[in-house]
């Protein structure tokens, strides 16, 4: 299933605040409701939010024409609607760049950034897929991860979850070990979620749950996706990310990045850089309508940490493996070719 | 308030389930009852459900008699109720022991059991405040904490919460930092009621977020109650307290563990030999009422985890402080005094 498609001059996105519940398709044709989707997650994930940034300039040239002070804001509006993510704000201009050369132009921008996402997800599985089997020493891996970074996260597929999906496929996946990720729990609602279609073993666990059962070795690698990748390779992705590199570190278990190459922000040197958004006492204080913290408490939510560079055994993006463990670096090694799905086999398992 | 009372005959338990929603005091006068509240936490907290338990000795004899295989059996149920807190187990076998007594006697010691943890967590409070206060070079402290370990947990005052609520009363603190502790939330739910009622300043975090504090210098120390103690200071606590011991390892950052010396269990030589509880996936696939995870959903469900005593910096009991840090273990550092509150201002500020 894909999870964002322009369908009919609109752009389509299922509604992720409603998952596991309902799946709930919308259909989005003016700029302030897509912020409005992007603000309160019904589209999320990085490269995901990305996409929709990308259509959103479409909308937007559709509504207030190809110049002028309305169409500034209103990229400007897409822009910001998240502060953390590097994706949106390059999709964002790569597509608003065009605007000049008219809606078809633009339109086409977007249907290629959405094509190269898809792609991108496919290589990134290969990629990672090769170097767990390299890295673990096992018939059949168990892997831990945090957040959603499946196909409701991009395209399809998705990033460390389409490591996850391509080791399935191959028949080398023991079992999935997804962490809920509160506040939003985007692991318990959606990754479960994803991991049930596409048939693979997994139990969930809670976020502090997870280094401990690293520390005794139940989990041969932890994958995690990101949402701003330093040029020395520190990290910014789910809170949650930096205590599972920490316990991976401590368990001798390697510690995977996986990204799309338009994660990676050579611009911003280092970790310490990166701005990390605080969403308030409200997601912390309830989960979903029910409330569990007494009135007036005030919480610390971030939603993202940054995890050191040192921490990191490779990040692997569609186009390379960067073994940072190995003393390799993000602008030293160069960036190689997409891969396609492996075997005709996989376009029968694949959703 | 006291969380425990017996009151014309009866054990009076606060039932923790319902708060903080709704403060509500239970009547037990039968042993499956008491069972069944401990089974399902409406008593939790290890030193809480050491002296629930020699109550409930109380309840079997009055039931039962003084010996026979049917107050064997309701012994055993009470020992039974929970597997991985030592008190439990030690004080109902110190209240069974007076059974041929007679029923006043084993009433005379559940008492004596009562007003003991009372007196402890006074004494922990002042032994883990002047630790605190030499240990962190500032006049006003940052304290992170997880799980409940107030005087829900216990009597009165608490464990490591009762560091805190002195260090407050002492003018010294400057943050309280809480964990909500997931699954069952008992910071989110308990710890901010109990901070609110004492009128201390805090902010709340979602669990995977306190190793990034840590990591970000946000606090000063960490604070942690315990359900088990082996002989070489590894320590079974609430799951995620081994997260934080490691965090604070990284951040350089004083961890202890605060406790009743009932804690202690020499027998135990080490954290591999304690059982650790799992709970089941309910608890993880739901929040209250309110189910996240699709259906079907498996889970790891670990209630505590084992915190090696390597990363632990002190044990901080109701009669001594046991720096591990310095090489110092619990056969080898003596027992010393209770402490008493330190000042007639104490008295006034305390609950």
């Amino acid at each position: 299933m894909r999870s964002i498609d322009w369908v009919d001059g609109a752009l389509e996105l299922v509604d992720q605040t409603l998952l596991p519940g309902e799946v709930v398709r919308l259909s989005i044709t003016d700029v302030p409701t897509l912020v409005d989707c992007i603000k309160r997650l019904a589209v999320r994930g990085a490269p995901a939010i990305g996409v929709a940034g990308a259509f959103g300039v479409v909308l937007a040239v559709r509504t207030h024409g190809t110049s002028g002070a309305d169409l500034d804001a209103a990229v400007a509006s897409l822009r910001n609607a998240r502060p953390t993510a590097v994706n949106l704000g390059r999709m964002v201009d790569r597509a608003a760049a065009l605007a000049p050369a008219g809606f078809d132009r633009v339109l086409a921008e977007a249907l290629t950034i959405h094509a190269e996402e898809l792609a991108a997800s496919i290589s990134m599985g290969e990629y990672g897929a090769d170097l767990v089997e390299s890295l673990v020493d096992a018939a059949s891996v168990r892997t831990m991860t945090i957040c959603n970074t499946g196909g409701l996260a991009t395209v399809e597929r998705g990033t460390a979850l389409a490591v996850i999906q391509t080791l399935h496929e191959r028949g080398k996946l023991m079992e999935a070990l997804p962490l809920e990720t509160r506040p939003l729990l985007q692991g318990g609602r959606l990754t479960t979620w994803e991991l049930q279609q596409m048939g693979a073993p997994f139990r969930l666990l809670v976020d502090s749950a997870g280094p401990f059962l690293l520390a005794r070795g139940e989990a041969d690698v932890v994958l995690a996706g990101a949402d701003r990748i330093a040029r020395n390779g520190d990290t910014a992705n789910k809170i949650g990310t930096f205590s599972l590199a920490l316990a991976a570190r401590y368990a001798g278990v390697p510690f995977l990045i996986v990204a799309p190459e338009s994660t990676v922000d050579l611009e911003t040197a280092s970790g310490s850089e990166i701005e990390i958004e605080d969403r308030g006492s409200g997601e912390v204080a309830s989960v979903g309508p029910h409330r569990i913290a007494p009135p007036g408490v005030e919480a610390v939510n971030p939603a993202f940490d940054v995890t050191p560079a040192d921490l990191i055994t490779a990040i692997v993006t569609d186009r390379r493996v960067v073994r940072l463990d190995m003393g390799e670096t993000l602008d030293a090694v160069s960036i190689g070719p997409l891969r396609p799905a492996a075997s005709p086999a996989r376009a029968d398992t694949a959703r």
